[in-house]
Formats: C-alpha cells, structure tokens, sequence
C-alpha cells in the first residue's frame, strides 16, 4: 500500500518534499507530468483530461491507497472529476491552503497568487467565501514565476523584478496573508518576503499534512520512495536535485 | 490544394505571417499545439512525438501539397522523422536560416540563439560546418524567452533583463551576424538590437520563403486561411491579435 502524488511536472515535489518528511516510513509514488508542463496556462477541460491521466496511471501501477494533487492548476480544475473517477482519496492543495491562511489571518485580508487556472477558477475565492464571507479576497496570476523557477532563476534579478512587477500594487493593501497557489512558489518565499516584509505566507505543502494525517491508510510501509516523469530535461534534474537530492526517478509514457 | 504549417504554439504565427502576405492566394492551414507548447523544453523523441501528430492532423484533414515546420526545435528534432512519415515537401527553419545567415556575415561570427531543445540539437551549428567549416559559430539558449513572449512581456523590461543576462556575454566577441533560433524571438529583435547595435539579425520567418517559392505546388488557392489550437488561453488570443489580426481560429485534439 502507498500514496500517490502528482503534479504537472517539478513544482510538486515541494509537496512531496514536506510529505515525505513527515512520514518516513510511507511508500510514496510521484508521478510529474513534465511532457506536458506547465498546466497553468491551460483550459480547465485540457487539465482535466491531463489530470486524469495522471492519477489513471499511478492506480493503474501502484496500490494506492490516496491520491494526492501536487499542483494548484490540478486541484482548483480537476478534484471533482478525480473524485468521481477514482474510488480513493483524493486530496488537493486548496483546501489545506485555506483553512491555513483563515487561521493566519488577522485583518481579514488575504492575498492568493497563482497560475492563470487557479485564478481564473476562483477555487480559492469560492473556497474562502463559503467559510468566511467577511474576507476581502485579492487574487493575481502570475504566469511567469513557473518557468522562473523551472529554470532554476529562483534567485536571479529576474525573480526580483518579475514579483515587483506581478505584486507591488498589493503592498498598499493592508494585506496580511498571502497563499502560494503554486506548488513552484516556495521556492520564491524569500524573495516575496523581501517586498512584503511583514506578511504571513501561506504554504500548502505543509498544511497538507494535516489532512494526509487524517486519511485511514497504512502508515507503515517500507518507506520507499520513486519518481515519474513524462520526459526528461536537465533543468528538471537540477531541480529535483535541489528540492530532494537522490531519491531515484524514472521516465514513463502515460499518453498514447 | 493547400500547404500546411505547424508549431508548438503561437510563435509560428510569425513565420504564417512571412507566408500569408508572401503569397495571398495560397490556401493555408496553420496549427499551434497550445495544449503542449513549449515544445523547447522537451526531448528529442517527446518533440518527434509531438511533431508527428500535428502534421498527421494536418495530412488527414487537408489537401496538404507541402509541410512547413514553423518551430526550430521541432525542425531541429523532427524533421528526418516527418520527412520519412510523409510523402509531401518538408520545409523547416534550419536550412533557411543557415542559408541566411551565410549570406551574412561578413566575418565569419555567428551566434545562434534558442531553446533548449534546439541548441542540444546542433543542427544550426552541423548545418553551417557541413558548408563552411570555417564558420566560428556560438549557441546560447534562451529558455525564458518563449515564455515572456507567450505571456506579450516582449516590450517589458523583463525581455531587456534576460535579453542582458543571456546574450551580455558575446557582445565581446566581435559576431557580426546572430540567427533568431525559435519563431518566437522575431518579437524581442528590436530589443535585441539594443545590445547589439551593430550585428545582423537573420529571422528564418523571412528566409523561408525563397524555399517555399521553389516548391512545385498549386498557389493559386482561394487565399484560405486557419488557425488550429489544441487548446484555448486568452493568451493565445492576444498574441494572435497582435500578430495576424482577425483570422479565424478553431481548437481542435489531436492526440487521443
């Protein structure tokens, strides 16, 4: 028995990343869809239909007992129709996301960034106003940062700039919590917090543990670990690298 | 009659642009994979794939005379494979562009500029030495650039950061002559141009069509034009505007 994890490609293994510390001894099975990354700049049906495929072949290889969705386009497009389809849990990075940043927040202003597909499917807004319909929402896309990152310019003049760019005009808000709707945004957190000095940010690849913790599965595996990819580049090893050191991958096709 | 043009997205449109207003009554069928671009961060076999597929789609649904490849990195990865796939004229940007570039220089410098995928290639640099051994050729690859496109940042001052940061390098060494190495970058050439001030810009969308004038097929069409996506973005709509204005468009799924 194991869990699956998968995300449009590199981004998710932020997630897995904090999953698999916290559960040493859980089988985990990441699946990165890098031949068709990133999802953020697609149609919610394409996310869909990549989504599905994704989850199909994790079921198809492996016993597992949870599906986890790595990946912010993923979850805000394709957790229903994951849930439809696949008799498991399924549990995506949203609903983790908010209740931390309800939590966090003092002055009721909130900050999400994302993808063009999370923003646009206002799964964080929706999500947010049905608990607490007082909170003033402010959402931005900010298509950029996923190839900044996939690029490894984490740290590059780029990054700087492209935050300015994307989230100076919310410094005068009065906001007080911001959510990485990005798997690929931690990555980011430092230079964030540079322009926003006093801001809470939210990370949904740690407020994820407690609903994985929740989940009525088998804890006690033999700690194995394996990464999926769709294709193979040099910027994603370097990242993977980066984000979890040698833990051992594998090319697989999932469309044909 | 027709010819058909494929392109991992919207990039190509430059090079349809080139051939449209070349040759106004040549039916033509455009398709921009948009629910996989970009194709430069891809394998080589991912992009023979992908590559495959477009033209297939193209042949089963046209009178296809002839193949223009308006992507470097699928003309780079791809182009033996189709032209062996299929019994019509392949055109890709490689040799145009080469051919170009020669014609050029003056010195003897070339620097070629573009994705991932295309420099790992080498088909500019094998291309060139196959002709002129003598050719002192440099590669960089510009993997942010297809992004700040997609996204219409190209008059931002983000393209002038990485522009800097990617070709600052070789302003040293003397080239006289640089290939815009993706279909993309023709919208970054003025901002190209202000680093380099005196260097020779050789845009493939240009050079290809002295090949397709030489191709023994039917120009006189009703002038009939089409855009295919695999996907929809706003994005997409916007650069399509920009470039070729109203000419309708139809999203298609081409791998099942």
């Amino acid at each position: 028995m194991a869990i699956g994890v998968f995300d449009s490609g590199v981004g998710g293994l932020t997630v897995f990343k904090s999953i698999a510390n916290c559960f040493p001894t859980l089988d985990i099975f990441y699946l990165g869809d890098t031949a068709r990354v990133p999802y953020g700049i697609r149609s919610k049906d394409t996310i869909i239909k990549y989504s599905i495929e994704c989850a199909q072949y994790l079921c198809n290889h492996y016993n597992i007992e949870a599906l986890i969705i790595a990946c912010n386009s993923a979850s805000s497009c394709a957790i229903e129709a994951l849930k439809e389809k696949f008799k498991i849990p399924v549990i995506g990075v949203i609903k983790p996301g908010i209740r931390a940043a309800l939590k966090t927040t003092k002055n009721k202003k909130i900050l999400i960034i994302g993808t063009q597909a999370t923003v646009n499917s206002n799964a964080y807004l929706h999500g947010i106003k049905e608990i607490d319909p007082s909170i003033q929402i402010f959402q931005k896309a900010c298509p950029l940062f996923v190839p900044i990152v996939e690029e490894g310019l984490y740290n590059h003049p780029v990054a700087t700039l492209m935050i300015k760019e994307y989230l100076e005009d919310f410094i005068s808000k009065n906001i007080d919590t911001i959510i990485l709707g990005c798997t690929h945004y931690p990555l980011l957190k430092n230079q964030i917090k540079e322009i926003f000095t006093n801001i809470n940010i939210v990370d949904s690849s740690i407020a994820i543990i407690e609903d994985i913790e929740k989940l009525k599965i088998n804890f006690n595996n033999s700690g194995k670990r394996l990464i999926h990819i769709t294709d193979y580049s040099q910027s994603f090893e370097n990242l993977k690298n980066t984000l979890v050191g040698q833990i051992p991958y594998k090319i697989i096709s999932i469309s044909e």
